[in-house]
């Protein structure tokens, strides 16, 4: 059998607001589209949509800068609000150069701006941040799907991140549920009956990868169905793909 | 229009060897498969069947460590056949610790032992080494695929590499032709009328990893076809995607 995988966006959601149901919204989405979910499918959604139905929405014009946000935001050329934002979702400033914070986030990820974004934000001066807790926006999700069409899939939360080394942002996943986001091939041989090297997948990243492809950015994309996807079906938290900093031999 | 693609594997290729006809092995599996090709398809080819037919491969049974190699080996119990081998491809060692080497290639990649692999070589004691130029390998591909099948397709040559902050290894991209590793939102606009901040998205890694979600690592499919994927047809380089050391704000 030809391994084939299907990635279709779903499109025609309405604008998400706070308290909206977006489970509702993307499981109507889907039937509108003619798309039928099937056991075992994934649905990447994008962060923005998650974090605005879950009101993680600040204006700034609410926002009082403190001491330090109004320093960094002179000597980086930056909104001292937006910047004051950004330092509450830190835990850690990572580097801070040219404009950008580098930052690591209460959940462990390290990004631009802790996922402040201030793009495709509902009025000019919101910013949306990043879901409290991910993981559990995905199981909301998830059960939501299942009680309005009846089928198990596995959610997967994406963000476009930068990375280290490499130029270009890429979609990744930033909270799962009904997925393990790593596919281990450990103590699996190769066709030659050799003990494979390359031992674990990060499988969650490469579904949000794929999904961002039909996302894009202008596109009005916000979910995106993944048919024909191999995955451990365990039930798992994102930070198992957040690496411990002694644990990472590539920094 | 529902935006979708479709990625498709590319099954029922020989055993790749040296000098072998990559691109016709390929466009004959194509064929044979029912699979017709456009004009604006994505063709991933894994590294190891490129690096095969290009004689890669070193055995082992040839390789006079130095004591440089051997005294590594010894310290973190490594093969010091391998890692004298390792170190021949490097241009830099990132680090070195438990038994792994990261080291930044003469390409510039930053990877595990500098991409040499022993898993899914054709004897137990030789190993495969990235290609010289991979990007001349891609458009070597596309030309042969182009001349056997009439079509103009872009290819990426892709590898699995881990990655810094981030447990597990995706699937990226290593060389490229008919392809702009980048796509580039830079002074677009969101659907609120204000300009997109996250600009640039490595669209030739993101294809990379959706192809590796049929790939997998056991599966003999060494080739995969995206097709419906919105890029960038300028030819361009991999080096693109390589970020110089004084540019990492993510380091």
């Amino acid at each position: 059998m030809v391994p084939e995988i299907r990635i279709i966006g779903i499109q025609g959601l309405p604008e998400v607001n706070p308290c909206d149901d977006l489970g509702g919204f993307i499981a109507d989405a889907v039937t509108a589209q003619g798309v039928i979910l099937d056991d075992g499918d994934v649905l990447v959604v994008a962060q923005k949509v998650v974090s605005k139905a879950e009101g993680r929405l600040v204006d700034l014009e609410d926002v009082t800068p403190s001491p330090l946000a109004v320093e960094i935001a002179s000597l980086h050329d930056r909104d001292p609000r937006h910047t004051e934002v950004v330092l509450r979702e830190c835990r850690r400033i990572v580097r801070m150069d040219r404009g950008v914070i580098i930052a690591e986030t209460r959940h462990g990820f390290r990004c631009a701006n802790a996922g402040v974004d201030a793009s495709n934000a509902p009025g000019g001066d919101t910013v949306v941040l990043l879901p409290l807790d991910p993981d559990t926006s995905a199981r909301r999700l998830a059960k939501r799907i299942k009680q309005t069409l009846g089928v198990e899939v596995a959610i997967i939360i994406s963000d476009t991140f930068g990375r280290p080394w490499r130029e270009g942002a890429v979609n990744v996943a930033i909270g799962v549920a009904g997925i393990h986001p790593m596919l281990d091939y450990r103590g699996l041989e190769d066709p030659q009956g050799r003990e494979l090297r390359t031992t674990t997948i990060a499988v969650a990243d490469e579904l949000a990868a794929a999904a961002g492809l039909v996302m894009g950015k202008l596109d009005r994309v916000p979910a995106v169905l993944l048919k024909g996807c191999r995955f451990d079906r365990a039930e798992a938290s994102i930070s198992e793909v957040i690496r411990p900093a002694e644990h990472d031999l590539f920094r």
